[in-house]
């Protein structure tokens, strides 16, 4: 990570009626990197109906930032005296004008960025009109709604939803959220780290003095902001006179805690050291059966301190339960899809810790990963372990297993074809024989996370909204936990019918469905997954939230998106429909979200279901 | 209009266990043009799990329509034993491959459609997703979704909606209607109307016998069915037994009876006579001020047979009122957008029948008809006019005008820019002078309409859904009653800035909502707009449905689509918001919809602003 002092963007607002040019110099001074000054000087223009026309045109005198010295350290306010829901036609108009001329002045001379105040009640609907206008007018110039965490407890939540419903969830709109002394619940202010906050705004009356005189934060708000602080965000020093409120410091104390805070995030755990660089990315899911794995890859992935752990701890369970201590048999293990053998060392550890004789087949598709079991066969393994270059559902080895190991698994569970190539391995076992793992189960979730959305909208077609990805997630929403769809269960009692037979994998469709209450207020933007899996026994490994197994970092969640946002009342409820379904070719998923609101079941937009007949996203047989 | 025995299309069903080849010469031997056969002879398979597994394909043993012969002339039947919705894992599989294996075998052999039977209960979530993944599949093939009428008031309807929207509006996806004995209220039929019904199947038990014991229908049934057969459908009468049920008559009967009721729907009036060919048709609205209109659109508007008289009306009252019986006063009418001059004839007939001294000036833009307005001036006229050939914004005449008479309404009123033509001719008129039209009103309704949803959404781009259009309703199902939006008064008592100024067209901008209560279940697919205007005192032409001007054919309604359709449960409001916005060079409108279900406003996708900025569709001043 990059120097954190020298890269907090802190900039101080400019009150009506100051000298930009005076006080440019002097925030600059103060160690500010930019100024939030006013468009217009206040009363400069009539907005209301006065029987004094609005000039034609602003002139100088009218404006702030009248030059483009000071333009690329200005994100300009458009005057918040400015009253675009006024009952009164007159009034209306004028301000359409006033912003329609300050939002052109600001592109003219190149502001960053602009920022509009959300009305604190009443309609917004003009007002999001004449936002969306803007960011259509504007392509360098970010523009921002300032929205107050104090308007009540949800109130400021639900006014920047539906101003981003009504303009159509432009990007170009981002959140200005001030801080204010009085916070939200904590449910709420999870929800806003789910939004396009790009801009946090701290008046100096949230400061607290402290037993020095200094300028600090209380503690719920130091967590709050260190949360905001892990995405790039801009932060303003608000409402400032350029005379300290606190007794002690200067104006540059409010930069300086701010940069403190950031200094001091607390650092990332292992999953998330491991993901940096990676949270919110929209990844395809690996297609391991269709393709073959790069060596980066399977690298990558045998760097988990915890997955191959409990694979050892299951294969050793195994041994012990299987075999009586001291007995002489032989136990057959198989890995399937050994990739490059951390599942036989394990298993051979596994082995010697147990003291039971084994013995090992390392059974792989991928030619260039066998290259490598044979290289280890040859250095290391010995006789030990045989190798295999085959693909397992055909493979017709002269001896079963007692055990079989094999590492399939996807952050959906199945949605790597575990189940098909178990099925086709499956006449590998022995009648009593073990699969490790014997179980999973796929989880979902109603997720709220407006980037996501966005950045899988941004590809402007269809087959991306259809599309499930691996993310690991940060800006999201959890709009509540995640409850169970379906579970495979290896080895499994359904006929199986030879590949081949145009039926050959019905027994692997699934279709579930999950109802979710809602809590409070939230929009859906798609579903997230996790699974669960039981290697034996209870040695488990887990990607749901609530049963992470701690560090395990192999897999991030996969997030189905949905075609529209929907809006979710608290006190509704939401139903999750999945299926899983094949040919003789591929497997895929299809989804779709029904609300139920106050009873009424409200077949939308979101319930078409999505993916029909896998046309956007399948995997391949 | 073609003969309408030869064109209504009649088949018959055919009940399982019956031989195709021989049930399809006798059907034919009756006159039905077509069978409805099951696809599956019944019992041949197993879709329950009876230890016997289904074969991996169809035989011709299995199969009724087992070759080409009788394909162009079956709608096959997908079995309605089959269930999707079982909460048993093999009964849906092998239900799912039953519904695959016999939607290719219609596919192969080329029928001209399948149809399924909605389920009558329950959920219908697995059936939607087959019916869409079957419309995937087929080509050339229609896709019917069979629904009973009599299943419920509302839940036919219930179900067919969530149908469609879990197919995502498929227009690949039909209804096949089913009439039974029972009918339900008018509202539940006027909507089906709007659906998209493109079979419509009569058992043999809905007809009743008349007094010669023959087949016939209830009156209602025969007031729907005729309303049915104003556009094109199928008609299939089902369960028959190929013994007539009725005293008399034969199978033939039945047909006979439709082409009967076919033969006799009611005339169109003049209106939907002229209509002919344009009913549910989308055309773009005129742009009469920024292009020419040509000569052929004067020509048909010209025929209104109602129009004019109702203006020669309002100019013959306004001489009346304006100057005393016996007074050699002259009053200046200038006709501004005289196009080929019928107002000018109007007003000469107006002052002659009152018996008041006019003189008149004929006022045109368009090059093309003044040509046209010259002649008539040299054969007809005489001096009484005079032609002008500018554009009234910018005219600069020496006299004043005592009546400015002008027809520059649109389907909404305001949308041919008759406000802004109207202001910049203002100056025209002498400070007491009439304005003939004075005002007009638009009004709003919301709408339902699943053929204009498809065919504007069939252009496949977000342009064509944010567009208006005019439209001859007639597949349309009208929600509420409409509301009044915003109107526009001449002479204008606004200050009229002078054209060229930044803002000379503010004053026209327009805001206004109006909320609408739902009675019953509804899919709301746009706005239909309408207007009503005043030409002077109580002389008006409407065409809003309450007041329509009878047998006025000279404005469609205009219909506003919404992105994506609503669902709005009976008892909920809907609120529309609309603008009316203007800048230097073009004026449009701006729409959002949005549902207050239980009291909880739900901002969502419909809700999201149309046409921001008029960045899809505007009109050029």
């Amino acid at each position: 990570m990059a120097d954190p002092v020298s890269t907090l963007p802190v900039g101080i607002e400019v009150l009506a009626g100051e000298d930009i040019q005076r006080i440019a110099a002097f925030a600059h001074g103060e160690g500010y990197k930019f100024v939030v000054p006013p468009l217009l000087k206040l009363g400069s223009v009539p907005v209301h109906d006065v029987g004094r026309p609005l000039p034609a045109s602003l002139n100088h005198a009218n404006l702030v930032v009248n030059g483009p010295e000071y333009a690329q350290l200005s994100i300009g306010s458009i005057s918040p005296w400015i009253d675009l829901e006024s009952s009164d036609q007159t009034t209306v108009s004028n301000s359409q004008i006033l912003v329609q001329q300050q939002i052109h002045w600001a592109s003219h001379i190149g502001l960053p960025g602009v920022i509009f105040h959300c009305p604190p009640s009443g309609s917004v609907f003009s007002f999001a009109r004449s936002v969306a206008e803007a960011a259509g007018m504007l392509s360098h110039t970010q523009v921002y709604v300032r929205v107050s965490l104090s308007d009540g407890q949800n109130d400021a939540w639900t006014r920047w939803n539906a101003i981003r419903m009504l303009a159509r969830h432009n990007a170009k709109i981002a959140v200005a959220l001030e801080i204010n002394h009085e916070l939200p619940g904590d449910d709420t202010l999870k929800k806003w780290l789910a939004e396009p906050v790009k801009m946090v705004i701290v008046p100096t009356n949230t400061f607290v003095a402290n037993r020095k005189g200094f300028p600090v934060l209380r503690k719920r708000h130091q967590v709050f902001l260190q949360q905001l602080m892990q995405s790039e965000r801009r932060y303003v020093i608000a409402s400032a006179d350029f005379e300290s409120i606190h007794p002690s410091g200067t104006l540059a104390s409010y930069r300086e805690y701010l940069e403190h805070l950031h200094r001091t995030v607390p650092e990332p755990d292992t999953i998330n050291r491991f993901a940096d660089g990676y949270h919110d990315y929209l990844q395809l899911p690996l297609q391991p059966l269709m393709d073959n794995l790069e060596s980066a890859i399977y690298e990558v992935f045998e760097q988990d301190p915890i997955k191959y752990q409990q694979y050892e701890q299951a294969v050793y369970r195994a041994l012990i339960d299987r075999v009586p201590e001291g007995s002489d048999a032989v136990t057959v293990i198989m890995v399937v899809g050994a990739g490059r053998g951390p599942l036989v060392d394990r298993s051979i550890r596994a082995a010697s810790d147990a003291n039971r004789k084994v013995k090992l087949y390392a059974v792989e598709k991928n030619a260039n990963a066998v290259v490598g079991l044979r290289a280890r066969k040859q250095e290391v393994w010995g006789d030990a372990v045989t190798v295999v270059h085959v693909d397992m559902r055909y493979w017709n080895p002269e001896e079963k297993a007692d055990i079989l190991v094999s590492e399939l698994l996807g952050s959906f569970g199945d949605n790597e074809l575990s189940p098909e190539c178990l099925d086709g391995a499956q006449r590998l076992l022995k009648p009593n024989g073990i699969s490790i793992p014997s179980q999973y189960v796929s989880y979902v979730a109603p997720l709220s996370s407006s980037k996501l959305f966005n950045d899988a909208a941004a590809f402007g077609d269809e087959e991306h909204m259809e599309t499930p990805y691996v993310v690991k997630f940060r800006s999201v929403f959890s709009i509540t936990d995640p409850q169970a769809l379906w579970s495979f269960d290896h080895p499994t009692k359904s006929a199986i019918r030879p590949q081949g037979h145009p039926h050959f994998n019905v027994h692997n469709n699934r279709y579930s469905k999950a109802t979710f209450s809602v809590s409070q207020d939230a929009v859906m933007h798609g579903i997230a997954g996790y699974f669960e899996a039981t290697l034996y026994k209870d040695v488990k490994v887990s990607i749901h939230p609530e049963t992470h197994s701690k560090d395990m970092f192999s897999w991030f969640p996969i997030f189905f998106p949905i075609r529209v946002p929907l809006f979710l009342p608290r006190g509704s409820e939401v139903t999750v429909h999945f299926w899983r379904a094949t040919d003789t070719r591929k497997v895929w998923y299809e989804w779709c979200v029904v609300p139920t609101i106050n009873g009424v079941e409200v077949v939308g937009e979101a319930s078409a279901i999505h993916n029909p007949g896998g046309k956007s996203y399948w995997i391949g047989l």
